[in-house]
């Protein structure tokens, strides 16, 4: 058996997010992906993703693995995948073949994920499926004062989804950086793992610091408190896109 | 009655069009705006656009006029209709009110349309609803030097689609501009006036250019032919949007 190694970029919109669910009948991206190995392997392949994007949520690095006995040269996945069953907004990127061992998920070291928020007065009929329409006008930089309060390793536990479990909430942030380009303000963050809605949490609670409801400085006694309660909102998921994992 | 002129924006891969159909239920930009604006005023309005985009084709930049006794101050027409029934791929961007005889159609001087390939070996998930997916490599020099051909007045018969109707075929490009960012490749041109499906059979032409299947000084021949035959194929119309009119 080979362990193939594929980079996936896609847009969500349309997906009940990464995962395959129990429910049957809504189309996730495994669910698509393993449909289409089915086809070209005759095998019931099982994809496993190095992160578990929510519906809605989109992809321009996620990686993915499966194991399978397919004989196609590595090469000619990305062609055969992208134009031999995959719908266009789900496209392969890249693939390799990699040690048996290898495990998306359990080897994700860093991720970068990237919010995007859409702030003018009007909005935009291109955004509408890839960001945040916020009307208000943000001080982004209140936003890029209070982002850099997250980085380092710091118990996270108030910017996790209420109800969702994890063995340890601590997690180390790299990066991050809140970028405008005219009407586009971007949140890119880099860390070693993710808990569940942590960025849509983070990118709800700048949006309140932009607005000015919230102080930048309030980022330290978020976390010291870890009171999911003490964040902002979460931000809605069509904004939010994985780099790489 | 006040004279109102807007500038919309749009997605328009969800519709059939801008104009409305003899054929009941299918969703045209110009049915939506008529839709909302009927809720508002209570009238029955018709709203008149300077390019009749075709199923598919977006707009940045499209003029729209109609006349009403809607109260509204005009500034606060962009806001009432794109937060008050208006669907999310479709924008007003600026509103006006002008003099009476303005009609948005046969006042439209100059229009500017763009039309953009993705060329890439690879596909994108972001670009397939925006672009039309070339593979092979394309020589954008080729495609501006053919270009550059086009500028002037010329007869175009041959870039019309057969069946189209107009009094005459004689347009006037008055720029056209080739260019390359990455794997897209764009193609601008303004001119007076356009025939049916004008810009995307020179798009379609222009490909087979840059294919090397074509000269580019083949361009010259086909003008002078008045034959579609001799033109290359009609480019999809997910490659267009219209920029300004």
């Amino acid at each position: 058996m080979r362990n193939l190694k594929l980079i996936l970029e896609y847009d969500g919109t349309n997906y009940h997010g990464f995962q395959s669910q129990a429910t049957v009948g809504l189309p996730t991206i495994q669910g698509e992906l393993e449909r289409v190995l089915q086809r070209w392997t005759g095998e019931a392949i099982t994809v496993i993703g190095a992160s578990r994007t929510d519906a809605g949520v989109h992809a321009r690095g996620q990686v993915v693995n499966f194991h399978t006995s397919w004989p196609i040269p590595v090469d000619k996945v990305p062609l055969a995948l992208n134009s031999g069953g995959l719908p266009p907004d789900i496209v392969i990127k890249q693939a390799e073949e990699v040690e048996p061992a290898f495990h998306a998920q359990f080897w994700a070291k860093n991720k970068t994920y990237r919010y995007t928020i859409y702030n003018s007065r009007i909005p935009s009929a291109f955004w509408h499926r890839y960001s945040w329409y916020v009307p208000v006008l943000l001080d982004s930089q209140a936003m890029a004062e209070a982002a850099r309060l997250l980085l380092g390793t710091h118990d996270f536990a108030a910017f996790r989804a209420a109800g969702a479990t994890s063995k340890t909430t601590i997690r180390t942030i790299n990066q991050v950086a809140v970028a405008q380009d005219g009407p586009l303000l971007t949140i890119t963050i880099n860390g070693n793992g993710f808990l569940y809605n942590m960025v849509r949490i983070i990118a709800g609670t700048l949006v309140e610091i932009g607005k000015g409801k919230l102080d930048p400085e309030v980022i330290t006694q978020i976390i010291a408190s870890r009171d999911r309660n003490q964040a902002g909102p979460t931000a809605p998921p069509q904004g939010l896109c994985l780099l790489e994992s």
